[in-house]
């Protein structure tokens, strides 16, 4: 047989040219997001004023399987993609394991992660829709460097909301951002209503992912020529991220593998929905079948501690709701949680998949995460992102697991992004100051507490 | 015609399996290393005490035009090479210039840069001689990091000695180097006799580059099963960077693509003379002709406005004398100074060729530098190093030149690494507080004064 290359590349020509739309293949489809207000599915009109026009098509498209990628993105996606599906020889070695470990590297770009397939897509439409801007909020500040580099590249403003903490200990995140020009504020914020009436309820806050929501929709939807977008957990994200998993799928293809495993971490979903979406096609319509696992920090369970319900999306409750696996939306991860994954919510796809019985889902405490990513980092060289390291450890517990039943099973996994922006958190491991921290059953209660009541 | 795609990348079969050795190409060979107390060529024997006896033969040898890659190294090179060379038609349409733009990207690694391509090269040896570990010393932190990722992979213990000033100023770069397992002493440090010398006589002082180098070479001189390996400068590392431009000059080759023009920028040299070096043998072999550029910061201008003369390596004078272009060993960069190529000195091999007529050299100050270097991030997404953006600077006014012209020029230059370590200087661009400096001559002609006596 053919050996293996350490990366498969495809070539251009192999690239996919339309997103798969996995609802298309889902008896249960995700539930719609509800106007709050009304408590009725938010129509087109409704999403209008947040969102771009074509993206609100995309969003409430439950039956088209394959939506053609405009041009203008695919030659964007040439700059950086594709990206190599990896085969994790030296981790194997290392590990003494008879398992065959891949990974889909989506790292190589300067934003560092994923969010780069979304945010071009998000900054297309805009533009083509004759925008001025758009506005967004950013946590550990990949999805705004992403959304940054997309805007500058179409001639669009951009407008970040960072939560304030991050912004005060994530400098170089933001001088990243500066340079594809686009302006970032700390959140709360006194630009927007909503950030004033938090800080003078709460005037000592660090923020919130869910709070710089608020602002950033609250700031698109009072100006004129700007739309919010949102770079995890709707169906619109997760169907550009399909990129991710149809080219996995394509790479493995070329050499006739069939994976058993896929992992991929989980925070609003838009990785892992992005990497398995051609699997769970195939596993939806009965052609095959692959066990899926989701790994979510321990710190922020919501597929395995949390509610199946309607939730808000945001902490100013401005958005829409939509039905999730959620912790509450008043939830946030305890101060000693590193990067990303934070989010109280999931994608309401993932969701349904979820409680559908598709898909897996683990936890993992902080320390052992970042133990397997010192680990793969040394034998695979990629200093990982503490988000996908989630990903890792859970890999080489399968890999080990094959070892001691002797199974050669092939696993699959997604490294969304790279570290270079985490080493504070790294210092902290370095120094024996990490530490792990569980919600307790008490405190779930009472963020779950806050569930809106929905009919 | 075929459509150039965006990003060439080799198959792992068209992988070079040897180095080029340009020495062997070369008429007048780069002059010898001295012992500084005799003023005769160091032996192989008097440089074995310092580095690896493998490295020390591929230092001496001028004559063997190709030496072979071994497998160990072939493999970890699969890890993350081949690197892509990319068309940069997104900056072409930009710049509406007719030419043909194409950049080398060696930064896709985590070191972030191409120092990976040697430091793997001499930690492979070091194990295969049996050593415990090496030393060395950096700067910015580029190479410390390729060589902490490489002594991992083959469990070599590694010790770097920091410029005390990036220690302090790039906490980060201390901490993936430390990722890798590598211990980080800030220089000068009371961990060597040089350095408490240092100390002595300097109470105050940040460190330098020629200071760290001695503190390294005393640690491994002094250690039982330790030797020093350096990132740049030496001929032994422009060898195993040769791998940079045969991979370009193969990813060209295959599309019959030939360079009008080949740009990247000087520090030491190691980039710039991996890059050139198969298209400076066919130069010197008389086979071909090609404009090749040395881009150099204004701030530390050896080629440009040093002297080739024999010189002193490092400040503590304890290594041995190198004759190169040199703006002599006492030569610190103003403080203003940001990013690497901050070397006093140029490879030999470089400087022979530069002084023989075979390429030229011209300077950048570094506000122009960051211009260049935020215009190529918004359009090709890539955030570069300081370093590299010297050579983008010089490929872009090259490029505008054609449109003057109208002439199609294919333009090459070397992308060396990332800048997610240097948002400090992106940070002072951003605020406008980014100055420029030129040594005076006066300035030159004092530190030139230092410049050794030999016959």
């Amino acid at each position: 047989m053919e050996k293996i290359p350490y990366k498969i590349y495809l070539e251009e020509q192999e690239m996919p040219t339309a997103w798969y739309n996995v609802r298309a293949d889902m008896k249960n489809k995700p539930a719609p997001l509800l106007n709050p207000g009304t408590g009725k599915p938010m129509t087109a009109e409704e999403l209008g004023g947040v969102f771009c026009d074509e993206l609100v098509k995309q969003e409430l498209d439950n039956d088209t399987r394959l939506i053609p990628i405009p041009e203008e993105i695919r030659a964007f996606y040439k700059m950086y993609r594709p990206s190599p599906l990896v085969r994790a020889y030296c981790l194997e070695e290392k590990l003494g394991t008879p398992a065959h470990i891949y990974y889909k590297f989506e790292g190589n770009n300067t934003s560092g992660s994923h969010k780069l397939n979304s945010s071009i897509a998000q900054a297309y439409y805009a533009k083509k829709q004759g925008l001025k801007g758009v506005t967004t909020e950013t946590g550990a500040g990949q999805w705004g460097t992403a959304l940054s580099m997309a805007c500058s590249y179409f001639g669009l403003d951009c407008k970040v909301y960072m939560v304030k903490i991050s912004y005060e200990q994530k400098p170089f995140r933001r001088e990243v951002m500066r340079t594809y020009g686009a302006t970032v504020t700390p959140s709360p914020s006194d630009t927007t209503q909503i950030g004033r009436k938090i800080l003078e309820e709460f005037p000592g806050t660090t923020g919130s992912l869910g709070c710089a929501i608020s602002e950033a929709v609250e700031a698109a939807v009072t100006r004129e020529g700007y739309r919010y977008v949102l770079g995890s957990v709707l169906n619109q994200v997760l169907l550009h991220q399909s990129v991710i998993g149809l080219e996995t799928k394509a790479a493995l293809d070329k050499y006739g593998i069939k994976p058993d495993i896929i992992i991929g971490c989980a925070g609003g979903g838009s990785n892992l929905g992005g990497l398995i979406a051609p699997f769970m096609g195939e596993k939806l319509r009965g052609e095959a079948d692959y066990r899926i696992i989701a790994v979510e920090p321990a710190s922020c369970p919501s597929f395995t501690r949390g509610t199946y319900a309607y939730d808000f999306c945001d902490t100013g409750k401005v958005c829409p709701l939509a039905k999730m696996y959620t912790l509450g939306s008043g939830f946030i991860p305890a101060p000693n949680h590193a990067g990303g994954l934070r989010y109280h919510g999931m994608s309401s796809i993932l969701s349904q998949l979820y409680d559908d019985g598709y898909m897996e889902a683990t936890t993992a405490v902080q320390t052992d995460v970042f133990k397997a990513a010192e680990q793969f980092a040394r034998v695979e060289g990629i200093l990982p992102a503490p988000e996908s390291a989630h990903a890792i450890k859970v890999a080489i517990d399968e890999a080990m697991k094959c070892k001691e039943t002797g199974e050669e099973k092939t696993i699959v996994f997604g490294l969304t992004g790279t570290g270079y922006f985490d080493l504070v958190a790294y210092e902290k491991f370095h120094n024996g100051e990490m530490t792990d921290y569980i919600p307790t059953d008490e405190e779930l209660q009472k963020s779950l507490a806050s569930l809106p009541k929905v009919d």
